[in-house]
């Protein structure tokens, strides 16, 4: 297979940098690596392979002879220069909510629907973390019978707010008023991208609100996860917080099936799933943890219950890496679809 | 009215503390304080109303002469210890879990249930601390239409595990290895209460395992919930979570209703409802969090949402001090409506 010319916007991001190491460490085929970022990453660098590649700056001739533009650098970019990399031929995999829920755009998680991706016109979307980590856990429970309501608490760490989300936390946490008690709660760190101080703290608002009075993060949950899964419109609602966890997201998710399956049937399904490691013996303590699944590929899955009252509704908790598989590791599973098959 | 003698089992624990606290923050009638704990505390004091008093050591004579009696040092010396204080008089208000279910102790929350305490023989029983905090929220909407199912995750503090578990996460934070990504999973606090680190990580598991696979945190809150609010076997779940937080519990609710009410409707009863506190104004990111209201006596609710497809079915985000109304305050409270009605 002919080696790629592939480009990586927003390449000194979080999400950017993890998208290069994703790039390395799983081999992808790159002839040639085009870091590019804004005006303000000028002069800086990532390493690829051992090598010290020199960022560049984003421009309208950026995608010349592009074959694949991973985009992370939030969605007026996306919106911007996503069309110009199509335009120069390049196939854009996005990680941006720009182009998620336009009707053309396949969105896809390789695990539930690598089908979608051939419909694709030049660009494809990668879902929302908490999305993604959602999905790859339920899909399988929802193969052995149809999904007919979901409920979603998250738990998100502070790295879904890119890397000045996740050194926000550490500051506040090294910093002068460590004991959350004694804090006024406006302290928080100095160019802290949150709303409020996280250290020792729960913020149950992430991303802007929308008329419903859900947040436009909670309602991603709500719209992707249907698209996704190609669910009809069933009930599907999410409560999303920030919690102070570096980088790994965890949610507490309960679904109804239509008819009743046993607790083995979902843990073999589980278990046999593609992107999934099944952590499900809390007698002995082992269930997903954000410090156990940071910077793993897999999403943990365990605490598998059938709801007390209800046979065909189980409960579940769900961890996944939010760079990695929320983000980086997602699109390049994506490209490797398109490109490695 | 005359004063009483009250006597605090478990005086130099965080409860008993904040009991002792809250008995004079509210001007309780306090003859006499006697405060208990065991052979460990021998030497050790409290202060109360500016004086110290020696904290004896627990005993079968230790209640001679007392007429209320708060518990909070753990199951097995209320079972031991509160017939001991019954049969020479006292009235035991317990905060460990020893009686709650006995069909002849009243279970408690003196915004929801008072009427309960009438029917008391001795015991009345103070809730698990998160089922307290759910049902001072939910309980005005119930009013206003009767609750037919609730799905609740919670992120509980350190504090649930007591002085131990706040000084082991204080400890974790202050110490060695707080950048989490960096620390293997096993470095926890010497002496933790906590199966795992807790410091930059969410612990999915709080008290023992039960057969159904729920833990006995969880089937707390659903039979508790169901006994304090007299409510019918409705479907009630819950994932019981700890979060690295000092003090105040949270937890993401969910509650149908059998029929459609406004969010006006709940926000009104909920703003005039006793021990609530309505914080709910997302836009402006005004919403509860744990490093406000801990040392708050109300529970704070707010992130009130009615769900996107399901017209009875609302989403809200409350948070209440887990020492305090979770614990020591209501165990006054009911003490309050048992002597000073």
């Amino acid at each position: 297979m002919s080696r790629l010319r592939v480009a990586v916007v927003g390449a000194t991001g979080a999400v950017g940098q993890e998208m290069v190491s994703v790039l390395e460490s799983r081999r992808f085929p790159v002839s040639d690596l085009v870091p590019l970022a804004s005006e303000r990453s000028r002069g800086k660098s990532v390493t690829f392979h051992g090598e010290a590649i020199e960022v560049k700056v984003l421009g309208k001739d950026s995608f010349r002879r592009v074959d694949l533009a991973l985009f992370s650098a939030g969605g007026s970019i996306s919106k911007e220069m996503a069309p110009v990399a199509v335009k120069d031929g390049a196939v854009v995999v996005d990680n941006s909510s720009a182009f998620r829920m336009e009707p053309e755009v396949p969105l896809v998680v390789p695990e539930v629907n690598p089908e979608a991706i051939a419909g694709h016109r030049g660009i494809i979307a990668n879902p929302n973390c908490s999305t993604i980590i959602m999905v790859v856990a339920i899909t399988p429970i929802h193969r052995l019978s149809p999904i007919q309501r979901i409920v979603a608490s998250t738990y998100q760490a502070s790295s879904g707010a890119g890397a000045r989300g996740m050194d926000a936390l550490l500051r506040e946490l090294d910093g002068e008023g460590r004991r959350s008690s004694t804090v006024p709660l406006n302290t928080k760190a100095q160019g802290s991208p949150f709303p409020h101080r996280l250290a020792g703290n729960l913020i149950p608002r992430i991303d802007v609100l929308l008329d419903n009075g859900y947040t436009r993060e909670e309602m991603k949950m709500v719209h992707e996860t249907r698209k996704i899964m190609g669910l009809p419109p069933i009930p599907i609602s999410a409560t999303c917080v920030r919690v102070p966890v570096e980088r790994a997201h965890s949610e507490s998710i309960q679904v109804t099936t239509a008819s009743p399956l046993t607790l083995d049937q979902i843990r073999t399904a589980l278990r046999a799933a593609p992107g999934v490691k099944l952590e499900d013996a809390p007698r002995e303590d082992i269930y997903p943890m954000p410090l156990i699944v940071s910077g793993q590929d897999d999403v943990s899955v365990g605490r598998i219950r059938r709801h007390p009252d209800e046979p065909s509704t189980y409960d579940l908790w769900v961890v996944g890496d939010q760079v990695r598989k929320g983000a980086a590791l997602n699109a390049v599973q994506i490209a490797e679809k398109l490109f490695c098959a």
